[in-house]
């Protein structure tokens, strides 16, 4: 207890002196020195918030460099309106119109053009809407007298506000309209209540009208123009990443599981690899938040107007349909029950031939939608995705002869009885086959998924006319992830083994 | 092509006259006869899209009456700030101070008290910080000479809206300072810019200040006490709700497969019930945005100051990751591949069991949570899931004897008989077997993912001290969904199956 407070109080060093004899320190300047350390402390713990707090702001930009670009259009559109404002002879403080220019380009410039454009134009039409609506009723206030002019008011803002609140619930206003519903309500109740006379409010909500419309065009130019971010464009880039990554960690998957021996090498790649479905299964928000967005925007690149964004979020669904599946299968892979070994290697070609030709139509999806062009090569793909699923089909219906093999004769081959050393004689429990089994069939069900995929993404393909595939280079075009060798390899091992 | 033609230019109107004749009637008065049709249909067409959009708004505020009384608070605080505004002696119209106090009732009044909360503190600190760093920029400039003076203010506005911006997209600005931010660069801006002199500026911004404040609490005190919807208690409900919903799926589904036949009476329950996993897989951005405003709500009811909301997004992430797996069981389930009737009836009762007493875990989990009190019943119906998923795996470890049984004797008794018939004698190949396989595994591992939603829940209730259990009636707090003598034929079902 006394050492323990003694520790507290103040500060023991004990230093070994080169000779060899130990010196204890008394703390005579010990205030002094604790307060020091302590000031040293503070500055070092600081200098190292500040490291990490600026490490992450420079991560943050890094992971998006359009992030600063757009930092700076805000910077320099906003530096404009306020100094044109403060600069014009016509300039009369806060209260005068300059207020309305700097709000409109504040409140308006959003990351995305179909973001600034959703604001800009719900701010706009709510603005007239509830400023003709707000003129009609003062006007109408105002000549019913001086007793009932509050009342006619009061009433009115109640009800608009009340209606035009219930609105933002209702799921279509929701989406597109909720912020002008806000601004709806804010106007109307503004201009309702103001004191002027109805002729000095048309010429004021002129004057204002122009500024707003002045600042908010300026938002829409320079977000169009200068380095725009288009929010159509970021979900047609975030719908085709997710298929690759949907690819690959399909393919990571099915490797770690048959391939356990040979990926020791490079284990961390695949680990981070088959993580990728993650992300495909929290897509859901801000895939409808671009297509929300992007509905906004104009004609630009290779998306015309009226384009179906919508088909978009279809797609999204049905990946994030054929994510939950391979999620289940991650789950099954690194289940605590092991399949027999010798069971493993004999559907392992197979299933990694399905795999392999699964994730190749994903990834020769993700190509087509990327390049908006038909894939010259989907349908072969498919086809040898299908008859991937017949031959595990075919794996799994031999496999109990297989299983039930009677023991080798003693005259065989030493090399033949080292292959067959794994199959006992007998029919294994249901229980020992059922994580391959889950396995298997959970890749069936994904290639079946992968196949409505396929079909949403040919809606969009009718919907917005690809272009033709490019019929110079369909081999090339089909990506590969395996070396050539590699693959025959492979095949070789199937037709090998269904041989046997 | 004619008779298309004369159809597409005339009504024709064949009557049938109650003597049996029919006569054509001749389109004499055609046109305004087709005028006349015309308009009737306009008129019912647009009767039609009246009634349809009258039911569409009826159901939004049927289904959460909530939304009706948050319209009517919104209307009448609105009402009130205006007509205080309006009829105070001071006012001085819309360019004075009853324009704040309006435009922060709408701006800040939202559906929940967290957001009106998120909202409103956002803006009164933002407005205040600026405000303070904006007066000294100001003055700064202001002494700097004419020329100097745009330069400065225009370099001030462009560098602190740049790294305001950008700091919106820092993970934590964006998730709990968003609207900050922009009220921060908006304050800033407008007042950098006023010509007014600094002493009357403070002036200024102490009453403009002091009227946000008061339509600030105004809004606040309204939406605390008038009905208050926390969306706390909000993200409390939907969590324990979600849990139940994946109970009902797991059941509907697993009842589905097994009970086909007996099931034909009550299709429609099952068929909507085992849909409920999905409400749970899209999930995410809902419980992210209430437990966002959650943390902004002061204690009230039983959730105190600093109630550990993230761990409501702990518990909605591991039942996401169950409910993937109960997709994947229903994707099995509706699988074209058919498991011999003779096994899958072989394990019914073991699966069902399971799925009973795991949904039963979920139910209590649920129960638990809601009332915010320990279960005393918990631990045993954990035990009962996992002594469940030992009888399926015992069940399937001597299933392949059960299989590769030899004939039966001729001298076996017709009943007997009848009830092998199934009975291969040899092994079955493994694909007549894989969706049962799969079915059983994916069980198992939903099983195992329940689990880790009670770890989440235990952590909940050792952060928020859950009261004690009430141990007057363990029992009839365990929720049933089958009637004891169900309950009982079933056990009596799998101990008569684990004997043979």
């Amino acid at each position: 207890m006394t050492s323990e407070k003694r520790a507290s109080c103040g500060l023991e060093w004990r230093v070994v002196i080169t000779g060899g004899a130990s010196e204890e320190l008394v703390p005579e300047s010990g205030l002094i020195r604790r307060a020091w350390l302590g000031i040293l402390g503070l500055i070092l713990g600081l200098k190292l918030k500040v490291w990490k707090f600026l490490e992450r702001t420079w991560k943050v930009g890094v992971d998006d460099p359009r992030r600063v670009i757009h930092c700076l259009k805000v910077g320099i559109s906003l530096t404009l309106v306020t100094l044109f404002y403060y600069l014009r002879p016509l300039y009369d403080g806060v209260g005068g119109t300059a207020m309305w220019a700097v709000m409109t380009v504040v409140v308006i410039f959003e990351y995305t053009v179909g973001a600034t454009l959703y604001k800009g134009l719900n701010r706009g039409m709510a603005t007239l809407l509830a400023g003709c609506l707000a003129v009609g009723v003062h006007s109408l206030a105002s000549r019913s007298g001086d007793t009932a002019e509050p009342i006619v008011l009061g009433i009115s803002v109640f009800l608009i506000a009340s209606a035009a609140t219930f609105s933002r619930f209702m799921p279509t206003v929701k989406t597109c309209f909720d912020y002008g519903a806000m601004i709806f309500i804010l106007t109307f109740s503004l201009v309702a209540i103001s004191g002027y006379r109805v002729d000095k409010l048309i010429d004021m909500a002129h004057q204002r009208l122009s500024t707003i419309a002045i600042g908010g065009s300026m938002c829409f130019l320079v977000s169009m123009l200068v380095f725009p971010v288009w929010a159509g464009d970021d979900l047609h880039l975030f719908v085709t990443r997710n298929m690759k990554k949907l690819a690959n960690s399909l393919d990571g998957c099915v490797a770690e599981y048959f391939n356990d021996s040979q990926s020791d090498t490079d284990e961390e790649e695949p680990c981070q690899k088959s993580q990728g479905y993650k992300c495909v299964l929290n897509s859901k928000a801000a895939e409808e938040s671009l297509a929300n967005f992007a509905r906004w925007e104009p004609a630009h690149g290779r998306f015309g107007f009226r384009y179906p964004w919508k088909q978009y979020l279809k797609i999204g669904s049905a990946m994030r349909y054929c994510a939950c599946c391979v999620e289940a299968l991650n789950a099954s892979i690194n289940s605590e029950i092991k399949a027999p070994e010798f069971m493993k290697k004999y559907l392992s070609s197979a299933c990694l031939r399905l795999s392999y030709n699964s994730s190749n139509v994903l990834r020769e999806l993700a190509e087509s939608t990327k390049n908006m062009r038909k894939s010259s090569s989907i349908d072969v793909l498919i086809e040898e995705m299908n008859s991937a699923i017949e031959d595990v089909q075919n794996a799994l219906k031999s496999l109990p002869h297989q299983v039930i093999q009677p023991p080798p004769p003693p005259q065989i081959e030493a090399a033949e009885k080292e292959k067959l050393q794994f199959i006992p004689t007998r029919s294994l429990p249901l229980i020992d086959v059922m994580p391959l089994a889950t396995i298997v069939s959970l890749l069936i069900e994904i290639a079946s998924r992968i196949e409505g995929i396929v079909d949403e993404v040919d809606e969009l393909a009718g919907l917005v006319d690809f272009k033709p595939a490019m019929d110079e280079k369909p081999k090339q075009n089909q990506p590969t992830i395996k070396t050539h060798s590699e693959e025959q390899g492979q095949q070789e091992d199937i037709k090998a083994l269904q041989k046997v």
